[in-house]
């Protein structure tokens, strides 16, 4: 059986992949890491794993080492040469950090503060966005996994773009997660009596995830797209709701674009557009991998207002990753990732 | 002392008044009055209010009849009857309702399906927004208290549209409710397991306050305002928070909003305008009369960003109205509106 | 492939069993039924299943007929003649509600002010908590699923009362519970503002589920076991912790109960016993049909504390249900159960 | 005017303190001072106090010498040096940690590991709950104001216990607070995404409170009191609710035991006896200094259930600390404290 394994097993990211692929049929978990636990077992950490797994967290060179898949799931600017060693040892890297994303290095600098120590290794890498991507997936050995956020709006504007229909130059992305975005470290802004009952933005005009959006916009597009991004932190675990709004070329019928969306994603499992007249929300995608997109227009002034709404822990990170990896391996594409939402 | 009087007291935006009114230094509360529960005791209701008052809803006939100042919180088309007895008998009317927030008869009749009865009052009254009619209000007797998401957006765009810094057809209007807003009626929208954990949009380009917040915004830039506005409804009690998307004509330096807003708001003891840097969050203004804005750009499209907040039940409801009767009456401006928004 | 159906679909029980049957390995649905939505698609009445399911809501008899394993989640007195009717097809029932759970027929009487209607059916129903009842389960075409409370307490007081450990005269079971248990019917005391950031008991001393839960434990006993219990609505969606305070009979050592509760619970394949030192708490176990026990003295009075927590809508319901529709088809005991919880 | 200073402003009871105090009709702020922001702003520190206050914090000595009253509200241990200062200077001190509230100095050591360094102080301490020791508040120089379980647990039992209608030895606190008792210092179980949509008790058996609540119970009662408490975290801000279980030495009648409460509390204007039948809920008392108790019967163990609610920020710590400040002061008991709960 195919040994997979997590580097950086011990953030939100790495111990939602552990959950999710210690239930995947075809693969079994051959080691985790992480450098603040060492020598730790997972469910002393993770009390939801209790009794659930044995396993420890070990040395990340074992991981590399012992597994044929490996998840790093790291802060940005770690994984580039772990990644070059796995690429090295012919096996398969998916990194669900930053460092890939970009393909644009003076982008990444400008963002990042830093630069690509190993640039052959970006050419060879995937953007990991199966709707997109889907037969480059299967043959790379090294995807670089959307942020959670970018995931949320390019499926969102995908259909629109491919197809030119919308101007490239205004378009606004008012987007809201819920608070395990913001990782497992603590700060005051996830302080629970700081954030509970409140509702803000942050980051305005500033967030990493901005040139992501913007550089596979302008792929999808094959024009340069801006937008302006403006991320917001909802006091609820879990969920991403992008409220996107774009201004068509001409005047357009949403009846002739909710069929565009549903021809596009024909073949997407986990991309679903809802009937019009329903509105997208956070609740019904809520702990799944799937993906609920609404449209609707503003009539008085033919303006497109498009409801994309994911899992930031699962589509818009763990679940996507294995979507990558069963992809890559010839899976089901939706191997280990059937859960329905709970509504409440 | 002055007698006040609340009809429709057991509404959220009434039991917000009379909590408000209770501690008020300079009235007294004459009558209040509820169709549903005449008779009862309003702690019999509202638990809150045990021992604290022994207040009984009465007719509302009551009310008129033992009170100087009639706050009206009704659903719309309720008002106008009850504000034309009120002025006919020289009394002082705020409506919290809907019933004269629009002067356009038309706008009203598509909105609400239902012509105005008493054009003549409507003529008389005032739109409550004390820092863009203060003197206006000072002398009426009748006044309409602006809606809830209107005040927010208002007080964000006033001073840009009043100085007509920017275009007047680009405006997104990208807001956030608490589930007060939504009143004490049982829907499933508001059922704790659905509403929790979720977020969505709702009434996407086809909410009521659309044509309050455009006329409002008309006759400050004194030419036709178009928004796109789309209410959210956060799984939070209080609070609404606007994310104000527009354009500017001419490319604008943020130093110089920032101080127009502060010129702008130094007479108002309820507006505050951040720092450039901070964020306003729906904490630091809940519970309280406050609005906080802070003011941002896109530096890379030369796009203003504006976030505005308050408390949807207080600056958006019930201390608005407060606040208006204090002008009315020649009180200080602040009286009974002191309260200071916990931090958490 | 056996078939499965669930009359009273549209409720949350029902819709959780849907939910996790969908997932389940070795079963189909038939049919399902509601009869508020007789006729509509499961997926117009919860988002959650849009694309998942082409489900429609039937007459029950259809359910019925169609199905080898009738579960039945409706409101108590509801499900007698359904059961009778499954059971004289030869086919399995397992009733979610309240109507075979209690074997006293006078206790019956007397909380749900009804008779049994169908006597001789009682006896041959089984009370379905596999910890205590596995091999009379495995027989059963019956099944009487326990309610979400007693689980939680029968399963934190088993091993004790097994024991004759305790003073069966002085137990106190405060237990809190998220809102999903009050189901989708709506009431103030889950309208979102009056139950968020609130909290409060409900039903002292006067809930239904008390004479269930004295009845298991005395028959656990093999005496007459008393219990004060206070059920407690916790803002939040899912999961009952109960704190459970008894006396020992005599001085006991914690690591002896310790040790009881282990070997007691060793072939359970959802009940686990926390080390000693560590609290159980609602996050690990949320979303999973997982019960985590954790145990403690008051050392300076001889006390024992049990803190047990399961999921409400799981293993106090959907998910307990499928455990026994699984052993009584000789499937894993954990077939479709395997969920880990989330952590956050 | 009284001068009125805060050692200790930017926590979480400091900052309460001084949004209740800048808002006290008969006091102004001399000072406050804080460690870890010597220098700044407060506004800087907490946003809801911009455009409230100038103040900034400075050097505890300045407060003790500009002020004549200084509140203490520090980690235990470091408030007797300053109180000795205080008193010293023939200034008033009331104190909201924990120095002061013991006065057997061997259950000092052995719950926080230290000896009095001024034990002639303590003797000149008043616990300062109003309601049981008014008199002696009045006339004292040193209060030790009570912690925030003890206030909702003391004030359930009192009437009680003055009575000798409870078996001492048999007492249950079960309680339950919000995330605000646990102040602004950052750690894992106060961490959004891991204390929301959970719940569990912490330090079972071992929390400090303890022995303050058997030691003023025991006063109260004239004997031994040993109380069994468990505390809880709810995933909201506000507010404590305790479920109080105790077994009346006679059968008693809870009419008789209404009355009582009523007759007890007959001159505490913030504690209020709901009617039978009713039950105390945290949201009709957060925000506000209001303490709501109702009373239950177990009728069939002839057991007594007490449920005891307050807001642990405010009479459970800075609304409790003016309400002592108003009586040493002669002002009224509830000056500056008459905010009702928003229900909602």
């Amino acid at each position: 059986m195919i040994k997979v394994g997590i580097i950086g097993a011990t953030g939100y990211v790495g111990c939602e992949l552990l959950r999710l692929l210690l239930n995947h049929p075809k693969i079994e978990i051959g080691a985790i890491s992480s450098v603040s636990f060492e020598g730790q077992e997972i469910d002393s950490i993770y009390k939801n794993f209790f009794n659930k797994t044995n396993l420890i967290c070990e040395n990340m060179n074992e991981v590399v080492k012992k597994c044929d898949v490996i998840f790093t799931a790291l802060p940005h600017g770690l994984s580039e040469d772990i990644a070059k060693e796995v690429i090295d040892n012919k096996k398969i890297c998916i990194d669900l950090g930053a460092d890939f994303r970009l393909s644009d290095e003076n982008e990444y600098k400008f963002w990042y503060g830093k630069e690509f120590s190993e640039p052959e290794l970006h050419k060879k890498s995937v953007y990991g966005l199966p709707e997109l991507n889907k037969e480059k997936i299967k043959t790379s050995h090294l995807i670089a996994n959307p942020g959670c956020y970018p995931t949320s709006i390019e499926l969102g504007l995908m259909p629109l773009l491919k197809n030119s229909l919308i101007d490239t130059n205004n378009i606004i992305c008012d987007s809201k997660s819920g608070t395990t975005g913001a990782g497992r470290s603590l700060s005051l802004g996830t302080h629970f009596p700081e954030e509970n009952e409140s509702f803000a933005p942050y980051k305005i005009g500033d967030h990493r995830h901005t040139p992501e959006i913007e550089e596979i916009l302008s792929f999808i597009a094959n024009e340069k797209v801006n937008v302006t991004f403006t991320p917001h932190l909802l006091p609820i675990n879990r969920g991403i709701l992008s409220t996107i709004y774009c201004t068509p070329k001409d005047n357009i019928d949403l009846e002739y674009i909710h069929k565009l969306y549903n021809d596009f994603y024909k073949d997407a499992p986990f991309v679903h557009i809802l009937p019009l007249g329903e509105i997208a929300a956070i609740k019904n995608i809520r702990l799944s991998n799937n993906c609920h997109i609404s449209l609707h227009l503003n009539h008085r002034k033919n303006q497109i207002i498009i409801i994309s709404t994911i899992d930031n822990m699962i589509k818009g990170a763990a679940g996507q990753a294995i979507q990558n990896m069963n992809l890559i391996l010839g899976f089901n594409e939706d191997d280990g990732l059937k859960i329905i939402s709970p509504a409440f």
